[in-house]
């Protein structure tokens, strides 16, 4: 019997989101917590923290971080000015995927943007999650897009 | 002999901002300059100024408004807290395509993003829109992600 709940991210949840990083092979980029590393994390978290844009949530079972996601709202005159809302930076504990932690997430993503007004959702996916687009499809979304990078 | 230029767009771009918007078909979304409309896009439009986030640029040849485009500047934990740029719509007037706009904004972007310290350039092209994909491409932007939208 689990309980679910997410909020918004505090500082000391940081090195339990980073360890998600950690274990995603693929979107980890090289992210470890480590001494060297840690400054610039807790530089990041607090940009995030104090932009009213973008909120950092966890998910939690019990005390414990099972996920992750960041919001980024938008101001955008595309669509009569529609407010969008981009989902960054999923994750969700290994151990735990496929048990309902990423629909619980998204449901509250999509009531969350809702509450602030916002009229679209957007997120990218790399190519290679195929489980992940799925998921969103499944959710209604469409992939309709295109996703580049560019690192600098 | 035409010299363009990229600034801020202010208040008094507006009309022809939406005007590049109306032209395009695909990315339009019902977009259109008109009396209903006008306090949707002003108010966006005043969002997106007091956003420190996000900053609406237009490019001129002379006075005329020939192009625009959207920097948000996010901070993220992802790649050791590394802040990323999000480019969104891109438009060059329909008349002038193929003509360097595109690659002179797209130049000021990459400098504007270095300029604030950003390491990460990203954005979504809708996949009927090939030729912006390989426009894209030439500028050293990797095609890795799936783009999802879903409209609330």
């Amino acid at each position: 019997m689990t309980t679910l709940t997410i909020r918004e991210a505090e500082a000391r949840d940081l090195e339990a989101i980073i360890r998600l990083h950690e274990e995603d092979e693929l979107g980890s980029h090289g992210d470890a917590w480590t001494p060297e590393n840690r400054p610039a994390y807790e530089a990041a978290f607090a940009a995030i923290a104090q932009s009213p844009e973008n909120s950092l949530f966890v998910a939690l079972d019990g005390k414990e971080v099972v996920g992750t996601f960041q919001l980024t709202f938008i101001p955008n005159l595309t669509g009569r000015g529609a407010l969008r809302v981009k989902v960054e930076s999923v994750k969700v504990k290994g151990a735990r995927r496929s048990g309902g932690i990423g629909g619980l997430m998204m449901a509250f993503v999509e009531e969350e943007a809702l509450r602030r007004g916002a009229r679209l959702l957007e997120l990218s996916s790399n190519k290679t999650r195929t489980k992940a687009h799925r998921f969103y499809e499944r959710l209604g979304f469409s992939r309709s897009h295109e996703g580049f990078k560019k690192k600098l």
